[in-house]
């Protein structure tokens, strides 16, 4: 049994089971960032063909794709969380047919076959309450919107069916507080680690810098950025979302919606749990 | 003890461990390509206040740098090779000083103090038995050349104070023998595993296309491409080189100059015993 979290200090007001229970009812939508102080994680799920490929995917991409489970063949319960069902727990889901998104639903039991294999990938709203406690909390938690994300330049390595482009999260700081951030974020491996880019040099150099100055965002909420800070960038577990469409994958395809996370019951400062 | 392989039906001529002596004793010089089926390595030295980040850089870019092995610090024998010594069993080494190549030498004796900590990264070398046997041999194999290699524009993951781009080899192919390469090649995930780039296109799109076209290398040798075939990419462990030169590095680094490997005992079918 994994190390449950379940007494808070002050906020978040649920514990990690609570919370998917309340979002299994459908009591609370959007963004999961700062909702639970647990290990939050991505989700795709795929027809148990391309399985293979995808864990090399990951293998092969582990800062965009740090790998923490995946399930057997048809299986939508997750061993890092107490009673979960992958096909509810999650505020939102895309539904992918052929490469295409098709529709964003509030839960996949329709969509969700005995072929169908869960992969839970990392995620940086994992590391959020490490950066406030350090007093180096970004915007986007403290207005409890769903962090920016954009898909950059940079290749993957793909890997048999798959190819594409990283995605990453933003989030803005001092260039002084960008070392003190790389340090505490570096901590955590399995949950896109350090930054891979940072500053505006750092912004053009990863193909995102004019859409941040358009105030654009490709996925999440566009946040300001102040005139004394500047762009920092973690590798994103969306970056399956696009490979799975640059790769025309086909067949049904299932993922949470961006910044809309599965909530596990893990301690994020130990990863001992994971694969 | 690691599976020696000694017996081979045909060429090479020398098993892993006599080869290891010949190169020792300065008997062979140059490419290490085609003289041994087993796997080869390659090497990068460094001061030991720099193993922690340089083993994040691994873990954050396998298929460029997987890593296969670090010894102790001040520790130059490889557990993965009999009675080696890293010191002298490369034909030939690079030494940086403060991130500038100094010199190239014929053994690092001189340069390796008891604060040196040495790492072993796979090599694309290692499946070129099996493109063989699979009728798909390389040129630069057939004619004894080191396989050509270039800096691209796709950035490392950085890791502490390590960052640059990525190294690749290459290698050319018809299109249509392009899903066999990269089903045979995908199988050595710890040696670099399938390739990240092909075609012009792709060659375009990692920034080496006009260095192929102008007949240019950055490391290796440089071998042309016939009229109906197409440059392929893999991921080149030449890439810490460079990295230690883009971070400028203090202190001394040793590796091993690019071409000319370290000959371990294992069989490169078998990664079992790696890290």
């Amino acid at each position: 049994m994994p190390a449950l979290i379940t007494n808070y200090s002050s906020q978040p007001e649920y514990s990690s089971y609570e919370l998917r229970q309340k979002i299994r009812r459908g009591e609370i939508k959007g963004s999961t960032s700062g909702l639970a102080r647990t290990m939050q994680a991505n989700l795709i799920v795929l027809p148990s063909r391309y399985a293979k490929d995808f864990r090399n995917l990951c293998l092969r991409n582990p800062v965009p794709c740090p790998l923490l489970e995946y399930t057997s063949r048809g299986d939508y319960t997750s061993r890092l969380a107490l009673d979960s069902d992958l096909r509810t727990d999650i505020p939102a889901y895309n539904v992918f047919k052929d490469g295409k998104l098709l529709r964003r639903k509030a839960d996949i039991m329709d969509e969700w076959t005995d072929d169908h294999v869960g992969f839970l990938i990392g995620c940086s709203y994992s590391f959020e309450t490490a950066l406030k406690e350090a007093g180096l909390e970004p915007m986007c938690s403290k207005k409890n919107m769903a962090v920016p994300m954009y898909v950059t330049n940079i290749p993957l390595n793909s890997a048999g069916v798959f190819s594409g482009y990283y995605v990453v999260s933003m989030r803005s700081y001092k260039q002084c507080d960008i070392p003190r951030v790389r340090e505490i974020t570096g901590q955590y491996i399995k949950q896109h680690g350090e930054p891979i880019a940072w500053g505006w040099d750092g912004a053009e150099k990863i193909g995102v810098k004019r859409k941040i100055e358009m105030g654009l965002v490709d996925f999440g909420d566009f946040v300001d950025i102040p005139d004394d800070e500047v762009p920092v960038f973690w590798g994103c577990g969306v970056t399956p979302q696009v490979a799975v469409q640059e790769s025309r994958l086909k067949g049904l395809v299932m993922s949470h919606l961006p910044g809309s996370m599965f909530v596990t019951d893990l301690d994020p400062d130990d990863e001992s749990f994971l694969l």
